[in-house]
Parts: structure tokens; C-alpha cells; sequence
């Protein structure tokens, strides 16, 4: 049995791995078409700050342990170029040496991953004019911030890449503006939590640039500056685009697999594409929205790992499923915690429910142990059945441990008053006899 | 309609004033023999380590500020004496006058909390062999402390109590010794996990005698030292005894209302004694445990607190319950952090399940990001169902998160699938793109 895995960061080390553990006589290859294989790219920013000093430090495996750990044969700098279902057949090319080859499968993994979009704004081609993806991309940034006469950059784009960017270029000494063509930062969240959001990157000299669209990107050959729709013309000797990206699929899709959401490929909880033995798995794929059932796509890196995993497994003989996702993400926004998981109020009420948002500010411990503090507490509730059904937090501390209590909560299908019965542990330097979480169930029961 | 609550610390203050928003006419009598209300004694350690600076901040409401906050008549210094339930009276003393009153009742709360357990050892009786719960306790303690002649230091008890106060008493410089009987320290931990807690300690320089109990306590008027069952004697300048507590239910049982568990008082999900129109509540009352349904008795201020507010609903005349508790705890032992929730194997299977526990060395975030630690989680799960029915975990970071999501869990009856299912948050700072719950859940899915 000779099973091919297609991309090699978190998905496709992931597949990898299962596959060999399921099936110990089964041939896998692993096919990647860049230098390096299961690298962290969410550590990308903390390395480009310097924060991380070693660029080894982001990569679990080089091809060769990877391929020692696991007998797997790994190629990098292989590229596929064309899958074949009907004789089950890939072709693939050495983008080294220019060579073409073409290799049976009897099971086939995609995990081809995501790219960076590239908005259509004169200028985007200019250098200098940047995204963030791969280590590759990492490296070139870093290199260039690291002259003393870059001095002025602009983010494009106020998502997770974005924030956690301007805080890396921040520590570095930079000047950082920050262009959100929305009206808020992480669109992600409620305005009231973007709103203090924003104001701690004002705090730490982020110039902010929401509801404001680029129109063009300025400069002779290298990137000068940005001017918005508002005529604002912003300094620039480094633009990172940071608007988002999209699955990486055409490959699948010339293949005949079929695609949903945005572009991934549609998947079921085996991780099966919609064709017989081709998997796909990763920010290429969809998942299912645990809470409204229906297909959604979120690219990150925690479910690229569940999902390889099942890949890997249902690739090799086994059988594995993925249930799907609550969307639950969590990023640091300098000396912030943001935090969101499951539904958001209108993608609830289009699935037919009810909701009722209740926000709390809520102690992160004890009032009198050191280091106390407040942060806020969104809940949206279904008004029918009292469940939860999403959950978002600001704050300085306190909110990873209750976005992960509550993305544990929304999967249990948890009321507003399990919430107050939970059981959660009380010392005063981890949280309050009535823990924020509890709290949050007790002021949303009343309402409903 | 009259209301009257016995004890007011966390239990008794949580019930007098959810009873006053339940019912805004009714009349509210909180009787509490000491002289203060609301204080949290799980932060004495604290204030005794001189972390905590005033006296005033372990103190939520003084008398005055509940009285007016809750309009509820607020009477320290008063010891309730008798409970008449035929004619629904209680008979009560002021302690300051010693005068004593009858007050009639519709509704009465007993919220008389624990009281420390007292050894039957020979020299328990001299002075400086000291118990740690109230306030006054933790003033007499600290006072005694500060002294720097006061030097040498034994702890009797490594349970919870025991172990925050050893730190607090190396905080403040002394010599600390520990001395338990049983073979290990914190006995609510497995014995793997409690090693890891002891080589901490003896890092800290803890003197540590485990296996080992207390047969005397020497001195004149004071004591000097401490004669264990192996014939060692231990230098004491103050003796700390925190071998546990018990509940305080002898007015209860007066008045007939039947006890369980550990002479804790019978209680229904309302709260509810044997007695109409009697509730109990807090430390001197029962618990369901959620996983065996069996009643249970764990003196929490997360249960107090919890089981206040119900019972002063349901004495209000409202409708409330309580399902019951997975005695989950935690506390900070120097650097670092133990934390547990749910069923112990020996508990398992008095009550009929398979229990098989895993254990695993986890990440509390990216391992590339600065702050990396493993940390031990253990899990029990059901060989039949898959659940989990117990956790425990010891390290210096991502202990809490983990307990508290797990403490969800266990509630929501997740089985090892599930854990490795949830969509929990990761960033860097934060988790790994697999989390420490869903590797545990890996693990423990592979072994059923």
C-alpha cells in the first residue's frame, strides 16, 4: 500500500505521522514543494521580534528526521502539478533539477495548505510590499527590519497576522500604522471588545487606520508609501499585506475534487474528499461548524493538526473522524489577551437561533492576590434553550483558561446554568470562589 | 416573611444575599459568632506571608456595608444557641452582653462552616500549637511571626492548608519543617504526582517527614519541639496543625436535623435538610459527587458559594439547585501549581467503574516560545464508556487552564474522543496546536 501525502507543514506532518502509526508496512511519501517541512508559522512573528532567536527553534523536524522518525520518504522542493483519480497517479516535479515524475498512490492526502490573498491595488507588486507565510517569508522580513534605516511600516489588515505583526515590528523600534479597511480591528469580535483592542494598540503607538481602504500602493521600484481612500498618504518602507488568505486548492479542483466554502475542498468527518481515497485536510479543507452544522472554513493550525490526523488515519485503513470546529482562536495583542469561540450573533440567528449576548467584566483571581485584574466576558446564549453558543474575551489575564472552559462548555452544548454549576477550581492566585466563568452563566440564566 | 442565617462567611453571606434579590420583602437576619462576615479565609496564607498587605482586603463587606448593600440585619459577635424547629425559633446569645433572644423564623440557613480537626496528641494543649481559619487565627499567627526570634517552624498536615502555609512561612524566612503521616503529601494527589510535589519542597528547603506522625508535642507553657513515632523531636517554636476539619454541626444535629457524610449535614440539590424550611449550606453541609452520585463532604469556598446562593434562593421562596460538586481544587505550592478534579481510581471502582489512568508530560505552550515547561497531567477514565471521570495535574505553568477545562469535561461526561475533539485555543503564548487536554485525550483513546 503506498500512501502519498501532498504538503508537509502542520496537516501534512500530522497525516504523516498517523498514517505510519495505523499501518506500520505501508510506503508514504511526502511531497513538498518548499525547503522546509512541519515548521510553526504561527511562531513566525515572535522570531521576526527576536523574541525567538533561533529559526531551528520553529522547525519540530527537519525532512531528514521527520523521514527517520516515521519511514517516510520526504521530498521537498517537490511540487505536484497534476492528480489523475482515474488511474490513481500524481505527477510531480524536482524543483531543483526540472524533472518530472509520475507515482502510483493507492491513498492520496491534500494538504496543500493556504496562501496569502494579494488585493488588486496598483502598486501591490512594488518590493517591499510583503506577506507572511512561510518560513521563507519570515526570513526576508526579518532580514529587512533588521536595517536601522527601515523605519516606517504599514500593516495592511487587522486580523490575527496583523496584530501580532505590529506588536513584532513594535518591539523592534519601528514606526507601525495599522490600515483596517472595517471599522474595527478583529473583525473577528464584537465592537465593544475591538474597541479596547484598539485603544491598547493607541497605547502602545500603533497608528490606527480602521474603516479605511488602500487605494494604492506608491513608490519607484521599492515601496514609499500608502495612500487610502481617504487621500491619507502614510509613510512606508515596508507594507505587509495581512488581509487574509485562501486555500490553496486549485490542484484539487483541476483534479475534479469538489470544492465548498470559499474554495476548500469539501470533506466529511472522515476527512474524504469526493473522491474515492483522496483526503484533504488542513487550511485547504472545510470543517463543519459544530453548532450549526453546516460547512465553514477557518485555517488554523489546531485544526490542521486534528484533521491530519484523521487524514492520516482513515488514509492508511483505519478509521478516524473529525466531529468539526467551534472557530476557537486566541491571539496575544501586546500586553492583551483576545479570545473567541463558537457562533457569532448573526451567523446564529441565520442558523435558526435565538441569541442573547451578555457581557461581564470578571476577575482573573482573587480581588486581593497580586496581580489582579478585570477583563471582559461576552457570551452569546441561544434564548430557547438557554445553551451557549459562543463566547469571546479581552484582558490582560484570565482569558485563555476561560475561552478554553467555554470552547469545552459550547462543545457540551452547555446551559447558562451548567455554567454556574461547573465545578472549577478556586485559589486565590487562579481565579475567585465564583469563577468568571460561573459568574458569566449566573448574570445570562437571569436574563434569559 | 423572616429569613435567618446562621454563619456568615462565604456560604451564609452568599445565601443572605440572593435570598434579599430573590425576595426584596422579606426580612433578613445573618447571626455570626465572630466578629467579622465575608472574609476569605483561603487568602490568610497570604496576608501571613506579608504578600497581601492590609488586613482590610481579604475582607469583601464589613457588617455595616452587607447590612446596607442587602438590607439584611446583621448581627456578629451573636452565637446561635438552639434551633426549635416544632415552633420554627431559634434561641441565640450576644456575646459581648451575654444576653440571649428567641426569634421566631419562616426559612432558616445553617452556613456554620468546618472547624479545624485538633489531634489527640499529648502537649496539643500548649501554647504556640496553633490551628489556621479564622482571621483571628491568621492575626494571632502573623503576630507571633514576626517576631524574628521566632525561628523554628513544624506543620502538621501536607495537605492544602499545610502546603501554602509552608511557603508562607519560608517567604517570611523562617525554618519550616512538615511533618505527615501518611506516606506522601497531599494525599489527594497520586503518588507519582505527589513525589514531584515533595522534591519541590525539599528544593525549597522544607524540612519533610513523610510517614511519619506526631506522638507528642513537648515545652513548658510553650512549645519547644515535636516527638514523632520514630523517636525524632523536631525543634518548634510554633506548631501549625492542618490535618483537616470538620464540619460544625452540632447545632444541627441538636435540633435533629439529620447529618451524612463525615457528620456533614444531609442536604437535597435545594439544600434542603430533613427538616422543613431548613437548609444547610457550605462547609457544614454534604455534596452530591457528580460522578458517583454518592453524597460526599469537600469543604470548598467554590461549593460554599455556590451552595449559598441556592440555598438562600430556595429560602426565599425561590427555586434553585445545587447538582453537585467533582471536589476539584487547586492550589499554588512555591513554584509551583496542583490542581485536581473528579474521581480518584479507588473511588472509581467502589462505584462500579473500570478505571485505567494515563499519564503524560505535556506542554503548557509552543515549545519554542520563551516560558516553555512540561508539565504532569493524569487522567481516569471509564474502560467501558471511554469518559473521563477524574484528572489531576502538577507543573509550573498550564496547570490551572487544563484543570478547569477538564473539571468541564468531566461534568459534561466527555469520553477520551472527545478530548482530543475540542476545539480549544492555541497561539504560541498559549497551548500547542494540539493541546495538552487533547494529547491526554490521544493517549488515553489509544490504551482503551
Amino acid at each position: 500500500m503506498r500512501i502519498i501525502v501532498i504538503g508537509g507543514v502542520a496537516a501534512g506532518t500530522s497525516a504523516a505521522a498517523k498514517a505510519r502509526r495505523e499501518n506500520p508496512e505501508a510506503e508514504i511519501i511526502l511531497l513538498e514543494k518548499s525547503r522546509n517541512i512541519s515548521y510553526a508559522g504561527c511562531g513566525l512573528p515572535y522570531y521576526i521580534s527576536n523574541l525567538i532567536e533561533q529559526r531551528s527553534s520553529l522547525i519540530s523536524f527537519t525532512p531528514e528526521e521527520f523521514a527517520q522518525k516515521y519511514e517516510v520518504e520526504v521530498k521537498t522542493l517537490h511540487e505536484v502539478t497534476a492528480i489523475s483519480p482515474e488511474d490513481k497517479v500524481i505527477s510531480y516535479q524536482n524543483l531543483t533539477a526540472d524533472k518530472s515524475y509520475r507515482q502510483k498512490y493507492d491513498s492520496l492526502v491534500i494538504a496543500t495548505g493556504a496562501k496569502p490573498m494579494m488585493p488588486p491595488i496598483p502598486g501591490s507588486n512594488l518590493d517591499r510590499v510583503l506577506t507572511l507565510r512561510t518560513i521563507q517569508d519570515g526570513e526576508k522580513i526579518k532580514r529587512l527590519v533588521g536595517h536601522e534605516s527601515l523605519n516606517d511600516i504599514v500593516i495592511i489588515g487587522g486580523g490575527y497576522i496583523g496584530l501580532e505583526m505590529a506588536e513584532a515590528f513594535k518591539e523592534l523600534g519601528k514606526n507601525v500604522a495599522l490600515v483596517e479597511m472595517q471599522d474595527n480591528v478583529m473583525p473577528l469580535v464584537n465592537q465593544e471588545l475591538a474597541e479596547k483592542i484598539e485603544k491598547h494598540l493607541q497605547e502602545k503607538e500603533i497608528d490606527l487606520y480602521t474603516g479605511e481602504a488602500v487605494k494604492e500602493f506608491v513608490g519607484q521600484e521599492q515601496v514609499a508609501g500608502v495612500i487610502t481612500d481617504r487621500e491619507r498618504e502614510i509613510e512606508a518602507d515596508l507594507v505587509l499585506l495581512a488581509i487574509g488568505v485562501r486555500p490553496e486548492t486549485d490542484l484539487a479542483a483541476e483534479a475534479g475534487v469538489e470544492l465548498g466554502v470559499r474554495n476548500a475542498i469539501r470533506v466529511d468527518h472522515r476527512m474524504a474528499t469526493s473522491i474515492a481515497d483522496i483526503y484533504a485536510c488542513g487550511d485547504c479543507a472545510e470543517s463543519i461548524n459544530l453548532i450549526s452544522g453546516k460547512p465553514t472554513w477557518v485555517p488554523l493550525g489546531s485544526t490542521a493538526n486534528k484533521q491530519g490526523r484523521v487524514a492520516g488515519a482513515n488514509a492508511a485503513g483505519g478509521s478516524a473522524s473529525h466531529f468539526g470546529i467551534l472557530g476557537t482562536g486566541i491571539t496575544k495583542v501586546f500586553d492583551l489577551t483576545v479570545g473567541t469561540t463558537g457562533i457569532k450573533e448573526e451567523q446564529a440567528e441565520e442558523s435558526g437561533f435565538e441569541p442573547l449576548a451578555v457581557t461581564v467584566n470578571v476577575p482573573n483571581h482573587a480581588g486581593y492576590y497580586p496581580g489582579f485584574e478585570n477583563f471582559t466576558l461576552r457570551g452569546i446564549f441561544d434564548q430557547e434553550s438557554g445553551r451557549i453558543i459562543g463566547a469571546e474575551a479581552v484582558g490582560r489575564s484570565g482569558v485563555s483558561k476561560r475561552i478554553d472552559v467555554l470552547a469545552s462548555a459550547i462543545y457540551s452544548e452547555l446551559t447558562a446554568d451548567d455554567l454556574f454549576q461547573l465545578d472549577l477550581a478556586y485559589a486565590p492566585p487562579y481565579s475567585t470562589p465564583k469563577d468568571a466563568v460561573s459568574i458569566l452563566g449566573m448574570v445570562a440564566d437571569k436574563k434569559l
